[in-house]
């Protein structure tokens, strides 16, 4: 069958959606029933339970129409097969690759690509256990205890969330190997505090870059050279504390400044990269090579969950549809995350980017305006926290925000104790059905400030503990939604050409450039060239 | 004058408002002109500049009417002298006597409140220097050299973000004393992961609750108080190591389980209390009196400021009512906090509670439901980070989102590095003229994906640096904009009936209460009472 790309709005199914009646109040759909049964496996060991969203029977038929309409699954499978997916750059879309085979194998320039990044693999996975084991060792000759990944967009957020979501249970498991720190920011504040928190000779930074041309990057690279070049008296060899993860063809990869680089290529997204080396080396040096492996297998068995063309049976897919529902007839224009688990709390900051990068897009993929609502904006903080925050816009507010809640039967460090009958365990849980039970019901109230209007909808993803396998599943089932969400609103969710402007002014006005007045004047109130 | 409260549609200013024509795009309107003059000194040696906000002489013109119309000083007046602003809780609302006496003496049971705000700081800094010099020690004769600040929402959000503000900044001044943890969510994985990073002998807990009767508070405390009473054998006296900030009437104050209590009273909400004991008996023991002090001086300032009418001298007040004109005329229903600066980081979850939780309403101040937006969605990340992340929604999405940029001419450590020709702090400044100028002008393009529509408003804080006196000022600003917001949405935002419902339902879950099958349902997959 061939495929075909058109947008949202030139489909059958769309119309059709636009047209049934909302489906009635969450106070009268939200029955036991429909919780038990509205529950998909995700892979890792993770369940979805979509009860508490806003659908009827009519609705869960029209989407799957629709998927089918834009074909989805075939699309999906055509992208896990290698056909150019990021029409703009020309480049195919290969991260699902990087997890186990699902599709054909990849030839690119004579090299299959499943094995290059298999090789990659071992080759971390062996450098991870040289270091672990003390064979290679700092400068001075000092084991390394810590690690410093300096990288910025991708190459942070990713990597960051899953270190800090890994790292109690890790710990506690006794197998958090070496701590690591991320330095982002091109802000001088942040790697000088970081380098005051740690001591260059047991530290291995890790360069991530895969053009190899990152200013944030780069820049801070040469501030953590300064810091171990001005060492030399003691014997440090800078490059033998830096190791580089970059594209073979990046200048990171020819240079000799470095202990060891390992590769991506120009198939794995930033955002996207989180199971490749920039994921894969810090997290195989912070937990070792079968925490990482547990990853991605997690991410592979939802990867596989993902080729369901039956939406019930595939929780991306219809996670995809009830979100484009949500955006594009009922109209909201947020989602919020919300992991009872603070083991999460940079996990919706990597969401972030990786749905609101991918597809807040105005174009379509042939580069053609659309003129329909795409990706949502994405924001979060953990419960029970979030609760004493913004949970009152989200109940009383005069916007409806649909909610994405996340927990876990189990906690990572399993230390608990028993208060006023309960467990905080316990305490976390019940307050995570109370706020789903609160967000769709409502409460009704002769004092119109006490009222909850309710029918504020919400998913459920929930397993039995935070693991490195539950993780990986997470972590898929959110790049695969977003890919559905992209094919079906038939945007490019591979490029970031809304990146460059911002890029290209910043180089002139760091050269003085005097030709945009307006960058001028900014440039003269900041101060910037004194 | 009479004071009179009507709905900000009821006004003839807002009918006005609605039917100017928009402003011409900010391409044409953004002038060097423009961005020199569009400045208001803030306080704390801030400026807001406003320039690239969407607005013509006419927007400011009603803008000014619906300010004068919706008599927003007279309220702020009132506010000061001591009315009920809270009126659902009848209270009064009283932050601002904080930092300094604007209005009234406030009496209250016969107690002049300014003088009992007063009384309580004193007392922190006399607690807070006895700790210093050592004559307070831990209950096995060692200095105390850490704290832990156990609360949440209002007592964790702001504390931290001030916290985390300061801390470069104090740590070079060689003025950082103690170090601060915070612990705020009920997962039990917190609790025990900070348990497991500080020395009980050497910590000084600070529990924080107004009521005395958060359940997470009191659970974390409970946490802590097994830890502590499992080091009995080694001389450990639990309650020489934990201090209460509360108020005089809760618990908490009659217990005799603390070394020390602090008060605050019901007329400081939560998410306005940083300037208050809560804030300020942990940012005392961290960095001294002097910051403190210094940092209620900014806060002062600011609200100073606020008080005047001519809303081109009033930045809290023209912010609000831009943020208005945004909101119910433009349409736009988030705004993104953006600093470029690391230290901030979490300066915009605070904001997120502010704004959110004082402004997500949809009854007016006399409990009515409204017909109109209120308080957007906030949120943010810093600067350059969110540029590698969700800027490319911002750029070239399908909504728009107005922008709230924060900077600082110098940093705090000023660690730096020259590269490439220019520093990181200049590369940090550039970037954020470039996107002002991005954002604002846009870019065109026979691509449509390389076309970036611009006109997209933005409003730029900025200062010499970050300092206490400038955070001060930076947070009263913000706490300034959502009052003068409220007055102009007619509605309470110091009140937060929406957190009412879930707290009833998690204590119904806990206790096991079948009488909700749904929320039965959901306490049964996520296995509550196993």
């Amino acid at each position: 069958m061939s495929i075909s790309y058109k947008n949202l709005t030139a489909t059958r199914a769309f119309a059709t959606l636009r047209q049934l009646e909302p489906p009635p109040h969450l106070s009268t759909l939200l029955t036991p029933e429909r919780i038990r049964s509205c529950s998909i496996p995700m892979g890792g060991g993770l369940t979805y339970n979509y009860a508490a969203k806003r659908f009827d029977s009519r609705v869960l038929h029209v989407l799957q129409q629709l998927a089918d309409e834009q074909q989805v699954i075939e699309k999906y499978r055509a992208l896990l097969d290698g056909e150019i997916m990021n029409t703009g750059e020309g480049r195919m879309v290969l991260h699902h690759l990087l997890r186990g085979q699902l599709g054909k194998d990849i030839l690119h320039q004579g090299k299959n690509l499943r094995e290059f990044y298999r090789k990659e693999q071992e080759h971390i996975y062996t450098f991870a256990q040289s270091v672990h084991q003390g064979k290679i060792r700092g400068s001075t000759g000092k084991p390394f205890t810590q690690i410093v990944q300096i990288g910025i967009g991708g190459s942070d957020l990713g990597p960051r969330a899953l270190y800090l979501a890994l790292k109690n249970l890790k710990e506690v498991q006794g197998q958090l190997k070496m701590r690591a720190f991320f330095l982002s920011n091109v802000d001088p504040d942040e790697a000088s505090e970081i380098l005051s928190q740690v001591d260059p000779e047991t530290t291995l930074f890790i360069l991530v870059s895969k053009s190899g041309t990152t200013q944030e990057t780069l820049t801070n690279e040469a501030f953590i050279l300064r810091k171990l070049k001005g060492l030399k008296n003691g014997g440090m060899v800078p490059k033998k504390h830096i190791v580089a993860v970059t594209s073979e063809t990046s200048p990171l990869a020819k240079s000799s400044e470095y202990l060891e680089a390992f590769f991506i290529d120009d198939f794995i997204g930033g955002r996207y990269s989180s199971t490749s080396a920039v994921g894969g080396v810090v997290l195989s040096l912070a937990f070792g090579r079968e925490t990482f492996e547990d990853l991605l297998e997690g991410a592979h068995e939802a990867d596989v969950r993902a080729t369901e063309s039956n939406i019930l049976q595939n929780p991306a897919l219809l996670d995809a549809l009830l979100g484009v529902y949500e955006r594009n007839v009922l109209g909201y224009p947020c989602t919020a995350i919300l992991p009872y688990s603070q083991a999460l709390f940079r996990f919706p900051a990597h969401l972030q980017q990786l749905d609101m990068e991918s597809n807040g897009k105005r174009v379509n993929r042939f580069g053609e305006p659309i003129d329909y609502p795409t990706g949502p904006i994405v924001f979060g903080e953990p419960g029970t926290n979030g609760q004493h925050s913004f949970y009152q816009l989200l109940h009383q507010g005069t916007d409806i925000v649909p909610l994405q809640f996340i927990g876990f039967l189990r906690s990572q460090r399993e230390e608990d104790i028993e208060y006023q009958g309960s467990t905080s365990q316990q305490k976390l849980k019940a307050n995570l059905a109370a706020q789903i039970t609160a967000f769709a019901k409502g409460k009704s109230s002769t004092d119109p400030n006490r009222e909850f209007p309710g029918n504020r909808p919400s998913s459920l993803i929930y397993g039995e503990q935070l693991t490195a396998r539950a993780l990986g599943a997470l972590l898929a089932h959110y790049e695969n939604k977003v890919m559905f969400q992209g094919f079906l609103w038939n945007i490019n969710s591979y490029d970031q050409e809304g990146v460059q402007l911002g890029k290209t002014l910043a180089s002139a006005a760091l050269a003085g450039n005097r030709e945009d007045p307006v960058l001028s004047a900014y440039s003269e109130i900041l101060m910037i060239s004194s």
